[in-house]
């Protein structure tokens, strides 16, 4: 083997696998730079050189802000500790800093990609904390602020649907009534409840591998690196990390990517149903449920003009089976661990930050392109509400289960409204019909 | 450890999970049986003691009549190679066949359930053998006829639902024009491809662990037992059974469970269509669809008096999702063997047999108490296909894609019929559009 | 139709599916009691009848000790709301109230299943609110203590083998060393977060849906009902029940159990992960890694004498598929619900108990019958690790990085020690490698 | 709306989801130039001008060759039905036919992008044809080559290490004999099947969709289009395709991309297995099985020198774990289709075309960069295998299953040859040991 700088070219030739797609992904990247500059900085304080550190957290810094992006061309199918994506950290970030100091690129001096850049790491722990850094990063600064613009979008269609009273389907089947207000405040409260999901799982993603090392001892670490490098990635983040309790864990496990995985599964399973919902509500124009009308955002079809598609809810619930698919690969990845090492890293970071990536970017232009424009088609909800047999149920008090369900029965055999079932059957009179079953008393509990 | 009957004991104790919901499939000791008589009556072949061969094929084959079950209360949840289910049978055939020749039960004599009726065997081969043995019965004795007769049902409706026009649905969004019989031919088509997806993946299905023993070697067999047993199984069982081509593969991978598994999913994928599709064609009956009534099998709500629901398709869609779920379990379990042997093989064997028996039931209940008893609402078909926009798309050929838009567009706004908008729009005469715009001209290729 | 009981027989016929393994799971019967006896409570203290109340009480406590389990034979393969079970246990709730009130059976006097038994409920919100009370009892009190069982027992091991150095191993190749409690502290860790994901989880089961009957407004309830019957519930069963803040959400979608079997998935993960290690670790007994010895608990082969197998590892690996599975199973039915009522509530909270008793059980087994007899190989552990070549590593800080690796791929080319390898490289003397190179000094780290 | 160029501004607008790592797959937009140059073949057959048929076709073909790539940035996360790739395909190859004729590019003059490009044709069913167009040439052109170059180099190692007998493991414990050659003879059988699945699937792959347009019933294509197009991509292509039998079907169902996932499912979990095997099998160098060598590919530890991991066996089960997850969102995907359209295509096929890709680049980076260079360790197998206690069952037809059990036991506890537990015992000769005991006598059946 010829110089460090082969270890891009031979993991390239013997990785060739999927093309420039499968590279790794950016946010873990840039993660990586934050794992190096913190190192570098808490390294100086153990006594790395200082001209040597603060150029690796400069060069670092520009990995950072992904000014260096060109420069990591390895795919995630390479060996599964992530180690030649860390030795391409190591010596890009070498040779940037190199350069800044006006030295020879590819020369390892004065700044060396193993001795100084990787200086107390592994690529078993700095890969592992790269891992939960860009995850916690992405998590925060993308998905949360999606998932939140979606809510409130929601949340507020369903305030200003508070007065709309339509049918309810239980079994697909016509039911009770409620508000449209109360269907879009279920919808809310699944994404509320989402949000807490995903924070109730973060807690363990903000434990940090660094220090563990190789095998998780930390062998070749000062005492006290582990707390003092989590502590400065908490300060270049902003996010509360700090060194995990148990370092074998932490690199032999991955079991808080198979956690935030499974969190978002429910959240994808939450947009599915919400999806599904709106695009059968407004199903139509005229031969569907079509309660609701969704925004017109493009022409729908090549070949049949002026139909318009739900496509924002055809594109968010493709993603959601992309994240539930997504969460087996992490399952079974995450499984598969053997002794000291789990070897799926590359593929479950991927898959976990494809995860969030595409959920957030999907839950913003939903927000955007549909849920904002949706408008209720009140004529519509009202005129099939009236049609409807159910509101028999608010007869069960009056005239009991079994006399309601013989009104229910004929009005459906005989095509004929409630009312004129009831009368003819002679169980009530008009007026008490009129006075018992009103949309608007059936919304709620009552003495 | 004491006795032999005492593994029995020692498995329930050392094994004491999940109760009697969890034991051996039915169909799997009752493969067992088969395998166990077909042993004897090779063995005999070989040598064995006719006396013994012969009370050992007598009790055998009251194991394949479900005589004994009731000596089989060991749980999958046991050694991942189910030796002790072989040991099990082992002991219960030569108990049987102990007591068949008058000998004292547990004595051994003159029947060892070790070295008479697991002659030549391992439970490393006898095991995968009951295994193909059993998935192959239920598929071509359960299976293949419940979705034939799903299949049959559905075609005939197709058939009968020829001339019904209907409007079409693509993005749920009212379509051009197809009619009922088209729609229920296409269901029926994915149930023609799912019949020979299944019979695609049996054919390695038939190929027999039985000859390899231990790891695959077929050490303890005398030349030729593999190829002799296979033909005797096939010869019990009337199925095309074949000695395994490598008995290495046999033992350490179950791909071929897993590949059954597979068509199985597909087969549920299917299904989970289908029935969604027919639970909303049937929603209402006021505020849905509409347009096919299901068969009322039972009162559908405790509180809904006259509420009839699509309790079949619920019945099967959970069935297709629980059959999705165990292609999981056996793909994960399938992909977990080491070196000579797989041990998952209780759980791949009970996973695939529930699909089967499950997918069967469903299939059988699907058909008789829905498909066959659907009616479809001509009427409302017809009204609702009649205010479709989308009819439309019949007047591209004669005032091009962008006027036909605009037809659409405006009647959609103005809240118009088609005609109305094309001749304010002055596209074409009333007469263009009586003799253009026909939906029984809608519903194929036309020069 | 004829009378409500025929009921119960119209299901079995109607969904014959799947035969008793398939029954409504043991659980769920018994929160159903725990539902119907609050509501009892609470309908009392809304005027209910006493003589009536006071039966149904009675009746329900029964069906909570389990007494009445034979009268409910219905498949969980049904309707998807659960509605059949729902009736099904207010009739034998009834009929037994009446028997205990000297009444007649079948006559619904005096005390009606609908009218007394079913009383401001609706399948709707019954079957949900069953589940969430079944799956946060199972949780509760057979989960959690196993999995803490587990935990400690593992803890235990952990620091009974705190001096026991040895090999270290990553990639599955020879690394630095660790301890074998360092090795068994990363598992116990394991199961203490899977312990906090899953309590992080119930917080969400703990809602109910109560008092949302058919569509989620509460329609037929008397106010306030939802809140009393959820600190009534609270009350039996000990847990902190309180009425879900939106019962639109809870009736429409079961996102709080899919997010329950997610920690389950995760949890799952750690066992395969666990699981696979100590088999591996205690591969042999002359050919494998050989480190630990697992407890004999049964002969293993039937022709193999002498062989001891890790059955218990094979066991709970086993139920790990199942419950990853599982896991698919109950993603896709969370999925799948529609308007106001997810109709998959039978598959979810079947697959949720399956996930939850096996797990359970499966720990329990293997803490008693594989955890506390592992015994440490020390003599194996010492021979092999002395061997490797990877303490080569502790010379990294001493002659670099370069350096060190020529000496271990001499040693490994030439078939050498290290320290042999070393020497003849001339980059140390043999005092420096006796200093240097020492595993206990290689397990933490240093200055 | 403006001019139609502006759609694919507006796709990319609406739907900002993921970046350019999550643009349709190459292999479809080429397979896309395929259908439209066969549509204006047989169009040009009914009447197309051929100044214009003969253009498009040109133009088409540069789309073929992946020229004209950098105008294809629409991502998969759009509209369901694929339908603005497929206008975006229109366009392209419109403007390209304008400008091979001289025309000015946006004009639509004299070749429009949907009545002469689209012609004949919905996004319905191009957008499928080109599924299973882009899918089948992937298959034969890619996998099934690297597949069978998988197995070839897997049998040839199996050829050559015939005559190496080794210990057998089962329950990952030592068990009878068998050779090296009988070891990868069965992962040689698991891909000879893997392909015989794969080449099972595809016959339905072959079915087109084209000609089926919106909703199946071929409006707006003259009759015969069907077969001629089938006929046509059947040319270009060298592959059997034909029309679909019934294009409902093939419209609002994509079973048989699920079916093809599925093949690929269990072609991973063989892959799974064998890569697992070969890591452990080559684990060490020191403290492992050791019983093979990988080849050294790159430097594997940047802490650990001189240590060679199993990177290609890493590589290839992420890989593995991928597909496995791809397969749960094409099940998710096919199952949620509704009426006449699945609108899950893009991420149907997205999926489908990765796994492809990935197992195929990955099954020939590990046939060449680790399979082909695998060496057996002739002399630890040797002495391993030597060690091992389960020769004993070469007694069991001589001495008996017990008595060779209480040899085994003894050798196992007093740490003796087994042939010194056995005279120990008295139950045999040193010369009747010898005879017996003899590995290679025990490598298949004998009389």
């Amino acid at each position: 083997m010829k110089s460090d700088i082969d270890h891009l070219e031979r993991s390239l030739q013997n990785f060739n696998i999927g093309g420039p797609t499968e590279r790794m992904p950016e946010p873990l990247i840039k993660a990586f730079g934050i794992v190096k500059k913190a190192a570098a900085t808490v390294n100086m304080s153990y006594g790395l050189d200082k001209t040597i550190g603060n150029a690796i957290v400069q060069a670092a810094d520009e990995v950072i802000e992904g000014k260096l992006l060109d420069h990591f061309p390895l795919v995630v199918w390479q060996t599964g500790s992530g180690t030649q994506t860390n030795m391409n950290v190591n010596e890009v970030i070498a040779n940037r800093a190199i350069e800044i100091l006006g030295g020879q690129l590819g020369s390892k001096k004065p700044v060396h990609p193993n001795d100084h850049v990787n200086m107390g790491q592994s690529s078993n722990d700095t890969f592992p904390t790269a891992m939960h850094v860009s995850a916690s990063i992405e998590v925060n600064k993308r998905l949360i602020p999606a998932l939140t613009h979606l809510h409130d979008a929601i949340f507020e269609k369903s305030k200003s649907f508070t007065n709309i009273i339509k049918i309810g389907r239980t079994h697909l089947q016509d039911a009770t009534p409620l508000t449209l207000g109360n269907e879009f405040s279920g919808y809310a409260q699944q994404l509320e409840f989402g949000i807490e999901r995903i924070k109730a799982t973060i807690s363990r993603l903000y434990y940090l591998a660094q220090g563990g090392t190789a095998v998780g001892t930390g062998l070749n670490t000062p005492p006290g690196f582990d707390v003092k490098i989590a502590a400065e990635i908490s300060k270049i983040t902003g996010l509360p990390f700090q060194t995990a309790p148990n370092k074998f864990e932490a690199l032999a496990a991955h079991d808080a990517i198979v956690e935030v995985s499974g969190a978002l599964n429910v959240v994808s399973v939450s947009i599915m149903k919400i999806a599904n919902d709106i695009r059968f509500l407004g199903s139509g124009p005229r031969c569907g449920f079509g309660e609701i009308s969704l925004p017109e955002n493009e022409p729908g079809s090549s070949i049949m003009p002026g139909k318009v598609n739900p496509t924002q809810c055809e594109a968010i619930t493709m993603v959601a089976a992309q994240v539930m698919g997504n969460n087996t690969t992490i399952t079974i990845s995450g499984s598969n661990g053997h002794f000291e090492l789990n070897v799926f890293k590359p593929v479950l970071i991927k898959n976990l930050l494809h995860s969030i990536r595409i959920l957030s970017d999907a839950s913003e232009s939903f927000t955007k392109n549909c849920i904002v424009g949706i408008k209720a088609n009140e004529k519509r909800i009202n005129d099939i509400m009236n049609q409807s047999l159910m509101l028999v149920t608010a007869l069960n008090p009056h005239i009991g289960y079994d006399k309601a369900a013989s009104v229910a029965k004929k009005a459906h055999k005989e095509n004929l409204t409630l009312k004129e079932a009831a009368i003819q059957l002679g169980v009530l009179t008009e007026n008490q019909f009129d006075e018992w079953v009103r949309p608007e008393k059936m919304l709620g509990p009552k003495l």
